[in-house]
């Protein structure tokens, strides 16, 4: 019965297995950075796509909050510190090759700096369905 | 009311907003690539992230199933085209600076090369609760 694990210890229906950080060979990319998935516990809803380095993975396991690697303004970034709209950390999740993170959150506010609660507000469409007059 | 919306045309509770590939400023990497975040439509789970070019993203949504870059085969992977496990396009999103997206998708199969139905089958812990003896 694989469906008998606590809901806790399983996503996408299957049993999920605890690896503590130092014994897993996480893979940051030449930049040292790694992306995050941010998604809301409970209903899934992809609210945003960060990036991490080492600091902000270790911090974001030790505090109970997210923390990113800005690229732009090159500096650590604790989501919401500023805002007010901080995520409180369910789970890390990491992925078959240890080269993506999906970070469980409850995000009570919005995840976007626009003010919408998902950066995904936009869906995007092949030309000839939205410009059929464009003459491509 | 803002949420009259059809199921279809929101995601997270909001409205969604359709934007056509050729007027829409999507950032592609200095390799040419963008991370595509593939979710279960209906469950939410995110079954895997994978990187799409150019062509892969109009291939995407243009044949209705998802098509990656391989960063190790250097090549274009029609998911699932080997396995059978083909992943069924239903909207593409992309987040408020278009340098990421995510893909829903009808997946009925595994989507990790595993066999997981996920590729995040892990939970990342931070070392001293899952390592409480190893004197690090």
């Amino acid at each position: 019965m694989s469906q008998t694990a606590a809901p806790d210890y399983s996503y996408a229906g299957e049993k999920v297995e605890r690896v503590a950080l130092a014994a897993t060979d996480v893979r940051f990319d030449d930049r040292g950075l790694i992306p995050a998935v941010v998604q809301q516990v409970g209903t899934g809803e992809v609210l945003m796509v960060a990036w991490m380095n080492e600091e902000s993975l270790r911090l974001t396991l030790t505090t109970g909050t997210t923390w990113f690697w800005s690229r732009s303004r090159q500096e650590l970034w604790n989501k919401g510190a500023t805002s007010g709209n901080m995520q409180k950390v369910v789970r890390v999740l990491v992925d078959c090759d240890a080269d993506t993170l999906v970070i469980e959150v409850d995000s009570p506010g919005p995840a976007c700096h626009t003010g919408h609660r998902s950066c995904f507000f936009r869906e995007l469409v092949a030309d000839e369905n939205t410009t059929p007059s464009a003459g491509v």
